[in-house]
């Protein structure tokens, strides 16, 4: 797998260094150590802090399923990682979040101001750059990556809300309310990586919207993997503290699913989450405990496992070239490829 | 001239109401609070915060001007209001002002993590709206677009940047300096409200890159205005301290102009702006004093009127309908309508 998201990157390469380059040069130096390609300094990144590029590679292959040139989905794969890169910096600012791939995020870096200012300029740059491809499909490409980025902004809008609302009752996030905002979140920007591919490689509405599909799958199964490791996963592999979403106290889909079944756990879980006091080793532990007891985890476990099959079950009913859906096929285990 | 921006804004209305209905509905209300039209609890503003949309009715008479019907400006219009109102709630957060028309910033009133979510929602809106146009000239309008969204968040990193620069020597910010900073910033988007208008209108590109040119203008122009009253405006009139942009110590064109000039005033100019002290009101006073015998407020007064000059002249030389150039006229002369 390393082998085809090394050729999807090295095919991109050049034109998302060409619109980086062409930002105003200060804000092509935050770019750039957002995209792990440099240090705060200037210097190119030696610890390796890159992504692994699985937007780019999506729109280079969707453009290859549809038996189209991989060139025709560079735009593409450039405007997603564009799109990516300046919704984690806005993100992390929202999130107060200090860390990104284990280094100071933009904002810790350079300063909220800046790093508003940079995610505005990724933003208005991967539009550009969609805009003025040289493509008859460029106004319905344009089109697409603008529903992610309105289902993006919405997604995030959920998450930030869900931290107001009550464990329990009435107002309560219910799984179904919490998917809903991962698909937004997590799923839109995939699936309109592979979109992209397809529509700029002169694919039929019916196909881009199964790709489509798949890559929202695939950002659920994802997001679901994510919510397991954010509870149960080990420090060393993650890089985050043990428990780190419970001691953060979000709200994801294993303690949702968790509560949303009451009994016995349940009411122990709310009382244990709704104190205002900060969750000590003990207690993080048992939450962890009480969520695997009232079955958040098989739960979340089932549901990345059903969003995964739903991927791959999208690109199955669509008529696709060979080697290209073989190869997300493979790309989408990838993906997953995390112990949980 | 009120009659006309209220024409052009309930021409825009609807389709702005509806662009805003469309976002999620934390993100509308915040929106709806930086559009004047509610205040923070959602309820219809009395205050009358709102602007007087002038880009609304600067893409509506560029229409009228190349004989086109005004509703095919609309996209437009919405578009050029949404940037408007993204970029000053993340200039807000940038530039740490918590007061906007009298009223706290969105994200004094609402967060700077929340505030940051609404300006992307807001950009990403404006480019939906006009990509979804149901017109012929929907791609080229899009490009417009984003030249504008570039060059404004160009501009705003040079502002940034500035403040790092020092007073005087090799690396000073000079005037020419400063008016390309104001183009990006402040022009950009003027000249993109006119161009998109006469896009949209179907206008050869002659005609939408002379009505570009008279927005840039009226952009500069507007900035320039706005330097003086920025340290010799009356703060009844401004709504802003007195001095306020030295006591900022901002780098404007009418200071930048009399430190240029060098000679004795720019050398005691240097001292009392360098210093790290705040300045009370007899150094402010003081230092207004300088930049006016420096000639900084004349050359200001004459950049002023140079490129208002120069956005009248891009009208006159150019073949527009004889009553929308009467109005765009007279709308130039109404913009920069303050005493200075």
């Amino acid at each position: 797998m390393a082998r085809v998201l090394e050729r999807c990157r090295d095919l991109t390469r050049p034109a998302l260094v060409d619109a980086v380059g062409r930002l105003h040069p200060w804000i092509g130096e935050m770019s750039a150590y957002a995209l792990g390609w440099a240090d705060p300094t200037g210097r190119p990144d030696p610890g390796g802090s890159e992504g692994k590029g699985v937007r780019q590679a999506l729109a280079v292959l969707g453009a290859e399923a549809v038996g189209a040139d991989a060139a025709d989905a560079v735009p593409g794969a450039v405007a997603v990682e564009l799109v990516h890169t300046f919704s984690l910096l806005h993100d992390d600012i929202m999130d107060a979040d200090g860390l990104r791939r284990q280094r100071p995020a933009v904002w810790k870096a350079y300063g909220t101001g800046p790093a508003v200012l940079a995610g505005d300029a990724l933003h208005a740059q991967a539009v550009t750059v969609l805009a003025e491809a040289p493509s008859r499909h460029t106004g319905a490409a344009v089109r697409r990556l603008c529903w992610a980025l309105n289902a993006l902004v919405s997604g995030q809008a959920e998450d930030l809300r869900f931290e107001e609302r009550p464990w329990y009752g009435p107002g309560a996030v219910g799984p179904g309310q919490y998917r809903s905002m991962a698909e937004g979140k997590t799923g839109a920007l995939l699936g309109c990586a592979l979109a992209l591919g397809a529509v700029l490689g002169g694919a039929p509405e019916r196909t881009v919207t199964a790709l489509d599909r798949a890559g929202r799958h695939l950002g659920l199964a994802f997001q679901a993997v994510d919510d397991i490791l954010g509870i149960w996963g080990d420090p060393v592999v993650t890089g985050k503290p043990v428990h780190a979403d419970l001691r953060r106290r979000k709200k994801t889909y294993p303690v949702l699913v968790a509560l949303a079944g009451g009994g016995e756990a349940a009411h122990e879980l709310v009382t244990l989450l709704s104190s205002p006091r900060p969750l000590d080793d003990a207690s993080a532990e048992l939450v962890a405990a009480l969520v695997e007891e009232a079955g958040g985890r098989a739960a979340t476990r089932d549901e990345a496992r059903r969003h995964l099959d739903g991927a791959h079950r999208a690109l199955r009913d669509t008529p696709l070239a060979h080697t290209a859906a073989r190869e997300l096929d493979a790309l989408f285990t990838h993906v997953l490829d995390r112990t949980w």
